[in-house]
């Protein structure tokens, strides 16, 4: 028994090892963390369907009737990742001017989804920008004060997937410029830009917003 | 003799097992790739010592006299990743007038990287602009005649560092605006930016370039 026994048991072991190396990248890969680069100017598209349809049954029975194309495209992209948001959504965004995403965000406030957004002080009150609809939604949003450009473009959805880039949410960026948005779920990448937000968001404070300039003291 | 070394040797092909996967672990480590997050404002410091060492033993030689302090920051960090370049070097920037950033471009080109260069039309002839010195250095630089911004900000260095971010290469940005530099080497994320780069720059052809504007014709 034992001559013939010793050299299938050194080979079930090594099986054994073999099976369990499987087993391990296999693992492995399944938690290999989502990654997504996207390129604009992104080709004009309809969004509305996208949209009515995060939104719940009753919007989406209506048909848009406008003629652009339906299809996939970096707009599209960018918007799939944000209304997959489900517990948080952090922005942190230079200027936030594009109707279509303006909407995704305050769907999601309206979904329960906690959206804080941190934005530039001389931006926010340019024309078209997103960022008094989204207060008057009832979103928190800080700004701060200071002489450099709240400059960064990036978001956070449910703490684990960081959406970033040299992109503005801006009609003009999305539809004219060369412009370019990571997707990227790698802790590594994430947790410095959380920490970065939450950083800016205790900073920027309304405690300290001062309401006349100093000039004027 | 048998009885006895069956149970060992099923040890030993274990053992042998456990060392190749304890291998092979050390060896995905090892080419993990290198990852680096840095936000702006970077603190202000002395990065002289740092170009004059890049230089060569000539430049080293000259002690800064600046008061400024010469330790680490996310400048330098930018700076040491730039001037790690040995091959080539992809630069694709809206706006670039960092004279630090210029001199390090620059001082590869001199040492014999392939620089090449693409930015945007609107902002390259800005005063302070580094993209004339460029030229005039003997640079390949190219730039778009379209409506819209060339907005990207990302540098790619011997084909597999990209260096990408919030950050125009601006002493603004640098030292009073919020931003954010991701540095990677993830083919993943490489790759297509190597192929946006390579994109550009052929549709960016000299060749095509108008020289009146189309109103004069």
């Amino acid at each position: 028994m034992w001559a013939v026994g010793a050299p299938r048991r050194a080979g079930l072991a090594l099986a054994a090892a073999a099976l369990a190396l499987a087993l391990a990248l296999a693992a492995w890969r399944r938690r290999r963390p989502g990654r997504e680069v996207l390129f604009f100017p992104s080709r004009p598209s309809c969004t509305e369907a996208l949209l009515a349809e995060a939104a719940g049954p009753g919007e989406a029975a209506r048909p848009c009737p406008c003629p652009l194309p339906r299809g996939d495209c970096s707009l599209s992209r960018l918007l799939r990742r944000l209304l997959s948001a489900r517990r948080s959504l952090e922005i942190c965004l230079f200027a936030f001017s594009s109707p279509q995403l303006g909407r995704a965000v305050q769907l999601l406030h309206r979904r329960g989804v906690r959206v804080r957004v941190v934005t530039d002080a001389q931006y926010m009150g340019l024309q078209g920008s997103q960022i008094g609809l989204l207060r008057q939604a009832g979103i928190q949003v800080r700004h701060g004060q200071e002489d450099g450009y709240m400059h960064h473009k990036f978001a956070i959805v449910d703490r684990r997937m960081l959406i970033t880039g040299s992109l503005n949410w801006t009609t003009q960026a999305i539809q004219n410029n060369r412009e370019n948005v990571l997707v990227m779920e790698d802790a590594e990448y994430v947790k410095p830009f959380l920490d970065e937000f939450e950083r800016i968001w205790e900073e920027y404070s309304p405690i300290k917003y001062r309401f006349f300039p100093k000039d004027n003291k």
